[in-house]
């Protein structure tokens, strides 16, 4: 079924404005009595049919509130700056693949430099293609885009690693001992924070800073995968893990 | 370690000649005494030495035979034609993701057509970005891309599908029972073959011609995804259940 995120909280009626009403009116080809979900901003979930259509708005009427989705465990994804387009790309599938949050940081080895404003422009469009991807693949709640932080000050935030209910897998090219399987099964954590490198992977500093913050290093197999494949293959298998995959 | 394919099977002495001495000498920058992984024709590899440059051939001699590859257990990727680029990354990952073939094929909901002279063009092109992958995520054998074929033609090849040793998963949205979990937990088949759609996924009648055909239909869970990130998706916790992203 479509699906259309609403800013506020539902109610028995409501009226959706603005760009989503244009999006709904024009792309989606909305008609009087289709029958749309409509996620509020507290994830909570309804059928509601088309009751009017203007120029700028579509009202709805409640028709069925549907069930709370059981709230599972979360991936984080913490990912090291690459070039405009594939963080773009990693954005995107990171929002289709159910993470709740995205992390972009600034490492040793990253080839882009962002100054404060460039950074704000970035945190923007980040968030946006998240937003659009969420639409798109019918999540029930929007992926964060958490602004650009250091890897050290990541490393002090217990929202990412170091919290009892956290696990944080570190994607690091020279490990060459415990898989992801072993991290990921050997865990009950309500949440699981994966760390991946840029193209330059990670200097032996930082793996140690990572480790010393409780993150365990795990390795995604011999063949070297390039960043985005790397992210992509550690956010797909760790929804596989927990359940997130199933139907 | 540098790692190059050998067009032959190896033996104590060989020369690299052609557009791979090229790639040798201009842009992995080999020096004599340099030690590079070759692998052969048979998938056979050995670390040697780099004894003479040439303007157009690298000579080597063997150093040390190394272990042969586990034959383990395989994956192919079936997946329906999806707009150039599209298909482009695909390959790209399927062959740094250790797919054994990736067969491309016709269906009724894709959007792109090729002509015979078309069609032979892009099989090249494919193959051509397979091979770069693998030589750069240092895998010891190439992926082969198949020619195009339609999905009739795929249902009567027990290469794909129906043979005793193989599980045919196909990734169908309209499944909401069976999840990809079950499907490969529930098997011990050496070769695992992945049936993707192109965007508009596949007609009712097609799917029932994979069911019949011996096809397991599989959901990825209850976000929508994009055709690209379904393929990417199934090959990663399809290896990643058949071990093969283990250390």
């Amino acid at each position: 079924m479509r699906q259309v995120f609403y800013s506020s909280t539902l109610t028995e009626e409501i009226v959706i404005t603005g760009g989503d009403a244009h999006h709904l009116a024009h792309v989606m080809r909305t008609q009087i009595g289709d029958v749309i979900t409509v996620v509020d901003a507290e994830g909570q979930a309804a059928e509601m049919v088309v009751t009017a259509l203007t120029r700028d708005a579509v009202h709805f009427r409640m028709q069925r509130v549907l069930p709370a989705e059981t709230a599972g465990r979360e991936v984080i994804l913490v990912q090291a700056l690459l070039k405009g387009e594939k963080m773009d790309f990693i954005v995107q599938k990171a929002a289709e693949l159910g993470a709740v949050c995205m992390c972009p940081i600034v490492t040793e080895h990253i080839v882009v430099r962002y100054d404060a404003k460039k950074a704000a422009a970035k945190a923007a469009r980040w968030q946006k293609i998240a937003d659009e991807a969420a639409k798109q693949c019918g999540r029930r709640s929007l992926m964060t885009v958490a602004p650009i932080v250091s890897l050290a000050e990541l490393l002090q935030d217990p929202a990412y690693i170091g919290a009892a209910d956290t696990v944080t897998a570190f994607c690091y090219e020279q490990e060459e001992r415990q898989s992801m399987r072993a991290v990921l099964r050997g865990t009950e954590a309500r949440r699981v924070t994966l760390i991946v490198g840029a193209e330059g992977g990670f200097s032996p500093a930082e793996a140690a800073a990572v480790t010393a913050a409780g993150g365990q290093s795990v390795s995604l197999g011999h063949r070297i995968l390039r960043a985005e494949t790397a992210s992509l293959t550690a956010l797909a298998v760790t929804q596989y893990e927990l359940g997130n995959l199933d139907t």
